[in-house]
């Protein structure tokens, strides 16, 4: 296993220097730390992610979580990990200090995710599922509910989970069946089923807080009849935890990220007893999950971007290690000559060229999103609510490009391990199978194409687009001030035509009531919007970088540091961007193949 | 499980109507059989698919070949399916009367490979290189060999398998250094480690034989000084099976195929006496190795197109059996509506409807180049050299679209599942592993493509690609004559142009004499090949089933197969082709990013 599993210059470099997140300590919100305080965090992160994340990385897909005996079993580290996570305030580090958070902005917060993503992106899980959950109760549980839980949850005592998932409904939550009967104790009776419950059971924390999605008995059809719930897994009674009442009936047996358990649940079945807490107001219980899903999506991304970064880094290791062949230039001529390194071969430089662009635009992308969310909670008014659209707008895209293109990254880093990358002896085979839900998590990459396409492009008339065109178009304006960046604005300017052209033709399906057909190659328009996203921030990073050759006369590994930054927008912009030319052709195809098509035709 | 793994219909369409077997038939070479006994020989297959091979495919996964006590051991089914395979005359189906063979035409072998292996494709590897190694040994081998040997192979109590792979070399065997010491009695001592030796020791047959490479001692260096050696684990003396000091060292863990076991093996490690028996003359080793190579390049995009095509018909199965969410035209409109099942989603479509694509794109590609070997085999003069040159040309391509294109259909299927496709509970999870490993067997990625274009395209002056050019200009040419596939022909035509557009650029630099920039994007260069090469075949397949359309009345599921040929195709043309414009953008970039540039990039 490599010792680097991502670049600490790269994330300082996104953090102060692309993206500025020193100015928002001007703001009072974030008045209590500073530059140093940043840095420290970031600091902190890498101890917890290099002296107890990463060295059980592969251990813990080896002896992955385990249901036995009623019990579910995972590895002890994950007691040491969360402990040292709230111990460094960081379970807690988004919320605010109010509720004993450290009121990070999530700008920061996301660059420590990455350095645990990458560390060991199984044990990640408990951590960051207890922040969400514990953030739906700061921000719209009872005084009473802040109070019973949050202390225990950001102190690592305590689990958080998000239970939406039922057998019958998968990702259509409008079928949820789980039931919530008032008592006139103050809390719901709690009955139904959830699957996929990540860290929904273990032994290493002495209770899990589940936030469950439920239907109080009379409640609306559908996703306008959903309650949100707290069901711990053991309530207090007496200052006694005893049992609620709710269940694991089974494990499942995942390809990756094995080591964090996913549980099948099962409420009130033991003795009509699970006892749940009504978060907020009835009925609204899907608005208020969406604040966490939002986060859990860009948390996704982040761990798509996160494996692929130790990948990349496993790769690059070895390709500096390995001797195969000899360079073509000398092949055949001098039968005696000795191998070359493989990281000579222009394919693996390719390769690797490859995965560093996916990687770091991808991580880009994800803090971009985050300090908008920064940003709209530092400004009001229209500022405010144009930082929120911004944010929206891209969510879907934060969390697809990075996990469908980290996918492939990492199937990238595999290969140039050849044979060995398919065995137990690298990590590759390992990170290959996790990053593989990550299209899946939290809503699926057809699900999020929907999303962008079918609600973000057009809602408020098109106002979120047009703030995203903007901000593309400031970095555009700004990238031709500079001779050498004037190509690479060119041609993204040329991109952003091709997208909105491909836009409006679609958005006329929905103008026509074709509904089926505006949205049914919304994946195709997925990945062509992915792609100019991911080449506007490999601009911003490229202007800075340029900048700093021209102003900060850097010698060495700050020379080569920048130089490649530049190097690596100029891949991205080789490789990556004429992708978008066939993705047009078809998006502005008349053949319809797929909608209204028979089932016959799959024979 | 999904009962079905292939459509028997569309192998049957491709052997008979597409290629037009039958013909072959007329050959002497081939006399002894006839359309009834291929589809007999389809058939029997299909039982040893059904029957053995099929229903232990995840047990072979979840109990996988184990090493203890210094012995290998597998699954006992894998005895039961080499002995039902060595009866149905399948193991040698490929090989001559005269050395105990069905002397079956590559085609049919193919057909019979990909049932087997989408039936359960860890299991075909141990006849499939009995035959190989075999194979080798009925071409070049003494009849003292062939008599000692074939017999026993093809009648499956003997397992064959390649032995190229050694640590230090990887894929450049130039530098391999197993050595060969001549003796006095006919045979060589042998000295060496091997790797990555697929079936290279297991409990079910009672010996190895190993075709093994090796420097005989003062051989030239580099690849002009191999030769090749049969090696067996036990050897004869005295009509009894002797230890022959082949040391099984390692068993490899992998991330799928976890049934076939991959072996590290030493010899002449215990005593220094490990024979080895000389096949062919000395330093020719590398020419008759590639005979089986070619093959196996054949063989392994083979597996690609069966586990691609196992995967489809489970995401087909789930897709008609999965109720979930709305239909995108009535979503919201009606609170209480049912759920639809997924294949209604025009995402889901389009998702089948690429895996379909892609898998008998594939199959047809394969067969294509197995007939040309078929009619190699059965002409004379300038046709044997054209389809030589044919076969030649396209192995690169047959081995690599099948898995690079299989990898994402079978990620695609495994898509359609949701949370379940990354769990035990369905089978996608192992095919997803399991297809990895194809884009590295018998030559990565990258060494298919420098093959392709470094090799094939420039040979004989360009002969072999334009005899390739004239093929598809003929496809071309026929489907003009049909109104309805007019567009489909002038859309393929393009594809072409560019294409040597392309060609002539690149070819451009190795005229220069740089040929590491000709080379570096030969990766793409293949990608692009690729996606041309399936819609010949696409279009091949497309005018077989409009002819059929118009003369044969086709009613019910005839119909239907007929109609899904042609809307398969078109969904290929709209959605694939326009792939290559973007790859062909890059590839005619003056940008250069890899070739020379600095490791300092990579940080």
């Amino acid at each position: 296993m490599a010792k680097q599993y991502l670049s600490v210059r790269n994330l300082k470099f996104l953090l102060h220097e692309v993206f500025k997140t020193e100015e928002l300590t001007k703001h009072p919100r974030y008045e209590h730390i500073d530059k140093e305080a940043i840095d420290m965090i970031v600091d902190s992160a890498l101890q917890i992610g290099d002296n107890i994340a990463h060295p059980v990385a592969a251990e813990m897909d080896r002896k992955p979580a385990d249901f036995r005996d009623g019990k579910v079993y995972v590895h002890p580290q994950v007691k040491k990990y969360i402990s040292a996570m709230a111990e460094a305030g960081l379970i807690g580090s988004s919320a605010s200090l109010e509720v004993g958070g450290s009121q990070l902005p999530e700008i920061v917060t996301t660059a420590q995710g990455f350095i645990m993503g990458a560390a060991n992106n199984g044990i990640t899980t408990f951590t960051g599922l207890t922040a969400g959950a514990a953030g739906l109760i700061a921000s719209f549980g009872s005084q009473e509910l802040r109070d019973k839980y949050l202390e225990k949850m950001y102190g690592g005592q305590w689990q958080g989970t998000m239970c939406l998932t039922e057998p019958q409904a998968g990702s259509s939550l409008h079928y949820i069946t789980s039931s919530a009967t008032p008592t006139n104790e103050g809390y719901y009776k709690i009955r139904g089923q959830k699957i996929y419950i990540s860290a929904g059971d273990h032994d290493q924390t002495e209770n899990v807080i589940h936030l469950y999605l439920a239907k109080i008995d009379g409640a609306p059809a559908g996703t306008r009849g959903i309650s949100l719930f707290v069901v711990p897994q053991k309530r207090e009674e007496n200052g006694q935890l005893v049992d609620n009442d709710v269940t694991t009936i089974g494990i499942y047996h995942k390809m990756g990220q094995k080591g964090t358990p996913a549980i099948h649940l099962q409420t009130g079945a033991k003795n009509d007893n699970c006892r749940g807490w009504l978060v907020g107001e009835p009925h609204k219980g899907l608005t208020y999950m969406f604040q966490m899903m939002n986060e859990a999506r860009l948390g996704v991304g982040l761990t798509g971007a996160s494996i692929a970064s130790a990948a990349y880094y496993e790769a690059l290791e070895y390709a500096n290690e390995r001797p195969q062949g000899q360079t073509l230039s000398i092949k055949g001529q001098d039968p005696n000559a000795p191998q070359t390194l493989i990281i000579n071969h222009p394919d693996v430089k390719r390769m690797l060229l490859f995965q560093k662009a996916v990687v770091e635009g991808s991580l880009s992308l994800i803090m971009q999103c985050a300090l908008y969310g920064d940003l709209a909670h530092t400004t009001e008014g229209e500022d405010k609510e144009r930082y929120e659209l911004l944010l929206d707008m891209l969510t879907p895209v934060a969390k697809t490009y990075p996990t469908e293109m980290g996918i492939q990254s990492v199937s990238s880093s595999l290969q140039c391990f050849g044979g060995g990358g398919f065995c137990e002896d690298f990590p590759l085979e390992k990170l290959y199978r996790d990053i593989r839900i990550t299209t899946i998590y939290e809503g699926t990459t057809g699900i999020q194409s929907l999303a962008l396409l079918g609600r973000n492009v057009t809602m408020k008339n098109g106002k979120a687009a047009m703030a995203y065109f903007q901000e593309v178009s400031k970095t555009i304006a700004e990238a031709k001030t500079y001779d050498p960046l004037k190509k690479y604005a060119e041609t993204l300017e040329t991109e952003m035509q091709r997208l909105q052209n491909v836009t409006q033709h679609l958005v006329g399906f929905a103008m026509k009531g074709e509904v089926e057909r505006f949205l049914s190659d919304a994946t195709l328009y997925m990945e062509m919007f992915g792609i100019s996203a991911i080449a506007w921030q490999w601009l911003r990073q490229g202007i800075i970088a340029h900048q700093a050759l021209l102003t900060k006369n850097p010698q060495g590994d700050e020379l080569s540091f920048y130089e490649s930054k530049i190097h690596t927008m100029k891949f991205f912009f080789a490789y990556e961007i004429p992708k978008t030319q066939g993705l047009a052709t078809r998006l502005l195809d008349a053949e319809v193949l797929t909608v209204g098509v028979e089932k016959a035709v799959f024979v």
